[in-house]
């Protein structure tokens, strides 16, 4: 199947028609056109993010099937505009496919970023598709926001607040990397860690939750990283310390029950798991569909409360997630 | 290096500080932030897309240094936006990294990239960096027009009118190629292809002619691909045949040096030969910075004209440049 087909087949998958407003020319030109007259007052502002899955680094083919792949790639995307509390305009994909990737891999992929855009109300409008060794693709999301809350902002006297989960995605990986291992990967899940596996292979941006914190929060951002660095990252840039409570983050029944299964500590899946894409927002009121897990505080870096007193946390990012926004 | 060592190395070499009109938020946070206020009235669509350039498909370290990578990557995205007549307001650029990368190279690419930007006079505000065996950046741009050119609108009777060169890249390439088979990849280039040499490690996005044409142009789009496929996509989104000329071809003297020096045909290299990044448009009327090279004729498909009359073109893309866009 030539070139020209498989972008035939990724435009018909992928495009919306008259679902997608503001959206001028599509997938099939030079360049994605958009109407900005289309967005509603006050929008005065393009929030717009680039994110990047790159098989080996970020999936593998016996961990998530072809349709995962194109949902997390978009899911990660958008996340980043739900940390600054922004709605999705639209996104473009560029996706680079070695030889052994077939039509039918292409097309699953495609549904997926498909089905992730239904669901964000936002369509793939335009991408590239280019030869390589290794599948990758980058995923740029465009936005609006009156007011976009940054990671900088956050006040000594602030909450710590969080939406979604911490820990889980990490605690799936592990599950399904496990079952690999032992050959077992086309076994049914053990239930204990079925929530985990489905927060690694279904992730959600918390586009609603970004909105909620809009209003009221300081200073916020995504989980893709790990909380204890991605928190590093808030604390760094407003220049305060975070403490994170250490009892907050064991208040999560799923992540508890697949640690357990797992052997493997929660707290410590809870700081430094990768890509659960939660939302972390200082605030000095609570916020809707947030849950407290902390306090900023005078001074630096990430620490943690326990029952044994606090004690600061030593930057570490999560092995299998290296990604960084420049 | 850390991850964020490098992040602050890249922020510091590509930001443009208070040289970059309507960006409110650069490098460093979840998501660029760029205010619409900002740009002038009448500019009420953005024009926004990807490219994306690839080791071993796009480029190859032995002919082109690190700082050709990162311009030619700037380049060849905001060609696309030339092709529609937008002016480029800034870009995200989404890096794959291997290991074998060093810092002093990423930092060469890095200042490839801001060289490119500063010529364009758009800046990069963000991006993304991965881990990944092979290296590869995405770049997405984004510009604003008050009415973009696209590539269906061609009329039968209007000129096929064409800005820039084409086919010196890809003698450039060739001939670069050649060198490094003889192992003379460090002897200075023959005096008859440094300028096709230069063609493809420095291209430029003409974004003045496509300004130029915004007015007038029926059609346009951008030779990526090589001019017989590219113009083939403008004759099938417009339903029309486009006629080219070889006499207006073979008219370029840079060409036809390089093209005898290498002992290629001067015609094949104009027609299939990609990167070159000029402009081609259907226009009723003559265009500044344009020539003539042909006419759109009722039919379908691209033929060509010479002194034994006119014959079809059978669509080939040029072998090395395999994107395409969806």
């Amino acid at each position: 199947v030539s070139e020209a087909d498989r972008i035939a087949m990724l435009a018909r998958v992928l495009s919306m028609g008259g679902h997608a407003t503001g959206v001028a020319t599509g997938i099939g030109d030079d360049a994605a056109v958009l109407d900005l007259s289309s967005r509603p007052p006050g929008h005065g502002r393009l929030v717009w993010t680039v994110d990047e899955q790159v098989e080996g680094t970020h999936f593998r083919r016996d961990l998530a099937s072809w349709n995962d792949v194109g949902w997390r790639s978009v899911m990660a995307a958008a996340s980043d505009l739900a940390a600054m509390g922004a709605s999705p305009w639209g996104a473009l994909a560029s996706a680079v496919v070695p030889s052994d990737v077939d039509d039918a891999a292409l097309e699953a992929f495609a549904h997926g970023q498909r089905a992730a855009a239904d669901v964000i109300g936002a369509p793939v409008v335009g991408g590239n598709l280019a030869r390589g060794p290794v599948f990758s693709v980058a995923t740029t999301f465009l936005g609006t926001c009156e007011a976009p809350v940054l990671r900088r902002g956050a006040c000594a006297g602030d909450g710590v607040w969080m939406a979604g989960a911490v820990g889980l995605a990490a605690a799936g990986l592990a599950s399904l990397e496990r079952r690999a291992r032992s050959g077992a990967a086309n076994e049914p899940p053990d239930s204990a860690t079925d929530a985990a596996v489905e927060a690694w292979r279904r992730p959600r941006a918390l586009l609603a939750s970004g909105r909620a914190m809009r209003s009221v929060a300081h200073a916020a951002i995504d989980v893709s990283d790990g909380l204890a660095g991605d928190a590093g990252h808030v604390a760094a840039a407003s220049g305060v310390q975070i403490v994170i409570d250490a009892s907050a983050l064991r208040d999560d029944a799923s992540l508890v029950r697949a640690a357990s299964a797992l052997n493997a500590d929660a707290l410590d899946l809870a700081l430094y798991g990768g890509e659960d894409y939660a939302i972390v927002a200082a605030s000095p009121v609570a916020i809707e569909g947030f849950r407290c897990i902390g306090a900023v505080v005078p001074g630096a870096g990430v620490a943690l409360r326990d029952a044994s007193g606090v004690r600061a946390l030593a930057p570490r990012g999560y092995d299998h997630f290296t990604s960084g926004k420049p």
